[in-house]
């Protein structure tokens, strides 16, 4: 079996270097001649002249009356200068060619009719309110300077001195091939089934390089054979693209067939830079194109556009990458990072308090779902070994700035109706942004504790008070004044297969051997109240098989049981029901939302605590099954446990 | 002569209340249906849920054998597990499903094969590295919240989980229509004469729409005729667009017809808001769409689309706009501004050292050429009064942050050489930018000496020592260490009308009646060398008519001259050569830069210097007429004056 052996993985700005060294430019992207009045965004290729100049005459700045200013230098209060029309003034309007002889513009607020004489009682300067000659442009002036990124102003500025087509670099364009054997073309919008995928790296592609101002082609994907491959590859190499980019592929697996096939039709530059993720990028040229190599993970497949291809696009287009706004970020966790590696970090970001809190994502290279949720990115240096919590750090904004005021930190224990809650908030009017992290429960306190979080969602039960979060609020968050807010009551209950064909009743058969159980994490509130009932039913969890197999949420359990590789969970009744699941109902608790009560007054709390009390959000939750309203928004004491269970009273 | 009344000018922010009060956006920005693929860039008209989780099923992460997790936990360094194809494992790579049975991946750098066994040294835990089942999204989870702008990165999420159409908000159309009977139709390529004007603003509306996400198109301009106007307007509302904007007529002058056409189609809104440029802005409603009045000067086209119809537009589409990023920076002159009034003011900035420096530009709204100019934009508040220099401000950038770092503030004197040098500068790599502000030689010192700019352009003779710049750095520079590096030695003269029609011979002939001459500001070198002549000539400053007649800039001087609004000026060879004029040499000078020695190292000034002291450089700039560049590059030393005439050695 013959596997590839990557190159020494390099630097991210020496692969740069060796692509630019590789290729040239000049031959490589050409010029062309475009409307002026259509080329905003393009980058100019020779200096720009203004043919004619703005204005070309002059022009009255100010409607009212055209004059010879010495006529009104007796001008006094009281002591007007009387102009006859036609001989001594003229009405004009501003962008009006000012009459010959005369030099000057009375505002019309100025001017008191006499009949058909102008009354004058302040003199006026030659050329006051005139616009002269060439006052904007002159003609032959430069209006561009070469390898200039063309405003919308530009544009304006073009057109206004009579240039009405520029010499401009052609647009980049690129090819991108999808690889392998088990993507499906999204094109025939395909309903994927196990060993699967959907292919969607391609677009994403093209559509980051419509942001940056590049064409950018999909062609069909390209199957797991080397000489299809390279038949593709030649094909766009004869069209008309400066860059062929290949989607997956291009590590070093016996399936990696990229490598091989540009050693076929040109030259591998670089394999493997780096940086994580896109560690498994590959750069090569052929016929003087630049061929890429991209990794088949979506967030890989982004960093080797970002950082590789982009920077290589505005190098042959003359012109600089554009930069991204960073801010300063306290970050609200540790996170680890390779020794000799550049980190990409994901990051949801928000104002918390006067700072702006991080929160790394999950550093899969796999989830593009990360990229969703992120509102930055950070780079951690190759000489890193990590980064401590509570580091000021440098975040690259993925969003608009002003979206950072409007969003929330959420973190703690998940729950559907988060969800439902983060759509209303976007709903509103400015919209909001729900940037929630799942930790659960006691992380989300935590959270709190280190001012890294505005709201944390917690769900945890105390057997000795029978009382929900007040009790572990008075052991691990004593120092800080918090309002506690029920977001719903829920039930809690093990999610079996439809039918239940393993015929679970209770915790009790869990432990009857052959269940195959799938826990949550340690700190989820779930995990406590799994605890709790295998306590309260005397059974060692080490009996439980699966015990020690971890989910982050209800949904990742509930998504293992639908497709067989668990066959019971504990999660709520939401995700059973979301997916079509049997549900063994276990108990009802509740979900609260626990706020720093210095943070109560301010408007996005204020604006969640609308959203939760508001009777839209009781139907949504309604809707998802298994939740109680009746609770919804109201500020929970200490003792308060649950309401009753409804249909009892 | 019937005129218009403005209604009180109102703020912005009442005028944007007023339109939404009044629009219907439900009714008027419908919702579409479109292919997942191309959607980014569009908002989110409902909530969109995962319909497949991803990945769809458990898959390797790594390349190497898919295993039993258990059957590995007794391996140890140099007792290890040994385990049989098909059987105990299975090769696969990245991606790849994992086979029933199996539930963890050893990488394939730890795998040794012997013949067909493979052997494992190093225990692997159940699930490690497998991306499981949902582990990016999990099937009915929310993908994105409604009211969001979907990034390119939304894209390749919504595919990979098989969401192939989203509901998204329509994106907003708008149609403009230019007015005047002054404007010429920029598609016919006319060639303006006097009183006319190349019609631009509908473009420059066009290319900001365009860059802000909307569809907009340009119909055929309008004559200053109330009904073809109704007509035109009449048509546009028909169309469908959500949005009907008319260029120019939208004042008070006799031949403004947008306000009275507005009041027939529909209802005005707005007539005047509070802001410098823009004031003149109308608003109003017609069959439920949004009508807008924008301004005939181009900046106050430019702050209406920005600071009304733009977010508006946003409104319509249930987004914030977005937002600038914005710095701090020094201004370098004092700003004045009218209490009542927003005032926009168009800022060149770079970095000066440590600081960002802005130079205001002219406030003319007239100026498109400023916006090409500017990097930044200011708001002053309406209750200031100005803005003195010195103060620190709030500049929103126009360009990217990286480019301030690239840009160099070069204040002083004007010369056409400088266009020659900025171009060069933006050819290199990295490109520079040249921010060049023309306030005359001593203007270009004061700047120096208040840290505002890192080099000065200045051409100061004095008579008592015949050198250039040293006597006057000695008496208004004296604690700053500067070094002076000549850029070029020029030929200063009358320029006159092509053959002369005044029979001009020297400044004496200026004072022998009816010659219209035309000066530079007080401050320029220019002027100090045109008084130096007269006092020569012993000639009183009052003889000559025209004296008190100032321009900025040589061109300035020389289209003025070229269109015979003045007779003669004093100026450079090269702006006569431009335009065609005759020229009365009446002295050689020496151009030189001033630099702060302490800036002397920054990367900026070196690529001045490398350019300064190229082939190239002086083969462009002897293609000008009228410059030396012997000296070009080189370091100025007290006492040196000029070299000798050429051809005179």
């Amino acid at each position: 079996m013959k596997r590839n052996i990557y190159l020494r993985t390099i630097p991210i700005e020496e692969a740069l270097s060796r692509a630019m060294a590789e290729l040239d430019r000049e031959a490589l992207l050409g010029v062309e001649r475009v409307d002026a009045a259509r080329c905003a965004g393009r980058i100019t290729a020779e200096p720009v002249m203004a043919r004619y100049s703005s204005p070309t005459y002059h022009s009255a700045a100010m409607d009212g009356i055209a004059v010879r200013a010495a006529d009104t230098f007796a001008a006094r209060e009281g002591s007007p200068v009387r102009l006859r029309p036609d001989v001594d003034f003229v009405f004009v309007n501003t962008g009006h060619a000012m009459p010959p002889a005369f030099d000057a513009v009375v505002m019309i607020e100025n001017v008191v009719m006499d009949g058909r004489i102008a009354a004058i009682e302040t003199p006026v300067a030659p050329f006051a309110h005139v616009r002269r000659i060439g006052e904007d442009i002159v003609a032959t002036e430069m209006i561009l300077p070469c390898h200039r990124r063309i405003s919308p102003y530009d544009v304006g500025a073009l057109l206004s001195c009579g240039v009405y087509d520029v010499l401009v670099y052609e647009k980049v364009r690129m090819r991108v091939i999808p690889t392998g054997d088990e993507v499906m073309d999204f094109t025939a919008r395909p309903e994927p089934g196990p060993g699967q995928v959907v292919e969607s790296n391609s677009m994403l592609l093209c559509a980051l390089a419509g942001e940056w101002g590049m064409d950018c082609l999909r062609l069909p994907p390209a199957p797991d054979d080397p000489d299809a491959l390279a038949r593709a590859m030649e094909e766009a190499l004869s069209s008309d693209a400066h860059i062929v980019v290949t989607v997956a592929g291009s590590s070093a697996g016996s399936k990696d067939f990229t490598r091989s096939t540009i050693e076929r039709v040109g030259r591998v530059l670089v394999h493997g830079v780096a940086a994580m993720p896109g560690k498994p990028s590959l750069l090569g040229v052929a016929r003087g194109k630049l061929l890429v190599g991209a990794p088949g993970y979506p967030v890989s497949a982004v960093v080797c556009f970002e950082r590789l291809l982009y920077p290589l696009a505005c190098w042959l287009s003359r012109t600089e990458p554009r930069s991204r706004q960073t801010i300063a970020a306290t970050l609200a966790r540790s996170v680890p990072s390779r020794i000799g590696m550049v980190d990409f970090v994901r990051l949801a970001v928000g104002k918390v308090g006067a700072r702006h809190v991080a929160l790394p994502l999950s550093k899969g290279a796999g989830s593009i779902s990360t990229m969703t949720k992120a509102q930055a990115v950070m780079q951690l240096p190759a000489e890193a070994e990590g980064m401590e919590a509570g580091a000021l750090v440098t975040a690259e904004l993925l969003v608009d700035a002003g979206e950072l005021a409007r969003t929330l930190v959420c973190v703690g224990s998940h729950d559907n109706t988060l969800d439902v809650l983060a759509d209303m908030l976007m709903c509103r009017a400015p919209a909001m942004r729900l940037a929630s992290s799942h930790v659960g429960s006691m992380g989300g306190l935590i959270a709190l504790k280190n001012d890294a979080a505005m709201v944390a969602g917690a769900h945890l039960f105390d057997p000795v008070t029978q009382d929900y979060n007040f009790p572990f609020l008075a052991k691990y968050l004593s120092a800080l004044p918090v309002t506690v807010v029920n977001l719903a009551i829920r039930r809690q209950g093990l999610i079996v297969a439809p039918g239940n064909p393993r015929g679970i009743r209770g915790v009790a058969d869990l432990a009857t051997g052959g269940v195959r159980y799938l826990n949550r994490q340690r700190g989820a509130g779930t995990r406590i109240l799994f605890d709790h009932h295998l306590a309260q039913a005397g059974i060692d969890p080490q009996r439980i098989s699966g015990y020690d197999r971890e989910e982050h949420t209800h949904m990742a359990v509930a998504v293992n049981v639908r497709t067989g590789s668990a066959d019971c969970g504990l999660g709520v009744h939401a995700a059973a029901r979301a997916l079509g699941l049997d549900f063994v109902p276990l108990a009802r608790e509740r979900y609260d939302l626990v706020i720093p009560t210095a943070y109560l007054d301010d408007p996005k709390i204020a604006a969640v605590l609308d959203v939760v009390r508001s009777d839209a959000f009781r139907a949504r939750v309604a809707e998802l099954g298994g939740y109680e309203t009746d609770w919804s928004g109201r500020i929970m004491e200490p003792g308060m446990g649950l309401p009753g269970e409804p249909g009892t009273a």
